[in-house]
């Protein structure tokens, strides 16, 4: 089995903000040579996800807004220790922060309208993504 | 690494249908010689999920009714597109696309009561997942 | 490729309650000579998730009290078969059953605040995590 990994690091201009990585994806499995296996995407942040959904900006605001309901900004029980982000951990834990795109005949076995991205609930500071490609 | 790849494709009655595919799974492995590894299984769209939990009609349908509490049918951003399947989205990304199957000893390894489905929110249509087999 | 599987085994104390198995993790990859690939860590029950998050008691609870509110103790279909867990299979669901940490020059490739959990939501009863190492 060939493993090939690399890290994508992000510092976003707001707290909150999602960025579509599919195009670099594309380069990373381009330095390997790997035909058939799979690319593990993972965020190494627990206020960070990592997501594949449509590139439709409409689409993004209303996810944004929607997690803002489900999980609220509130004074929640963590920010006793001095954080400020509680919100950014539950919207983390329901966007998953990680996401397996196949590899066959050495493409992104992606569907049409599939993109990856990067969503960022407590940005503004360094974060890293790691991208493992695995395979023969 | 072996790896071994099939497309499931399936339209739906319904607009909202789930369907449970573990049998389709058991066969896939079957054609194989893996005896251990992992299946990806993952929906190549983005309204529609890949979960594992119980194959109880009553428990279907109450998670239908759940994700239509969590992303009701609403005018949402994404509709000026001329889409109307927002919460669609909203519901793939709660269920999340893909699950990993682990095989061992040449069988799916999965509990007791684990069973694989296929959710699609948004169906009528053509839709794939992917059936990725991967191991030694 | 190389494989190896280990099955955690639980019971917790309470019906609701979460596990910090990262320790456990760290022991199994020692056991392994894979310097290289991925763990996966999965449920093998449908009542029970696996999540990468922060190890603070505050944050825990919350998460706990945010699962309560998205998906209460209610009278669910499901409850018709006999069980009284249809929440427990709604907060899974949220959570989802797995994860996959990677794995790089031989150690688990997990952010500084990365802890892996178990999450039981039904139970006070035996349960079981699969963990498969595979890799070169």
């Amino acid at each position: 089995m060939k493993a090939h990994t690399e890290y994508l690091h992000f510092r976003t201009q707001d707290r909150e903000e999602f960025v579509c990585i599919t195009p670099q994806l594309h380069e990373i499995l381009r330095r390997t040579d790997v035909r058939e296996g799979m690319m593990l995407i993972s965020a190494m942040h627990i206020t960070s996800a990592v997501y594949v959904n449509d590139l439709e900006d409409g689409l993004i605001n209303d996810i944004k807004e929607w997690l803002r309901g489900l999980a609220p900004s509130k004074d929640y029980r963590h920010h006793r220790t001095g954080e400020d982000n509680g919100e950014a951990h539950l919207k983390n834990l329901i966007l998953h922060h990680q996401v397996i795109v196949p590899i066959t005949d050495g493409q992104l076995d992606l569907g049409t309208w599939q993109e990856v991205f990067f969503a960022d609930f407590d940005g503004q500071r360094e974060k890293r993504v790691i991208v493992k490609v695995m395979g023969a």
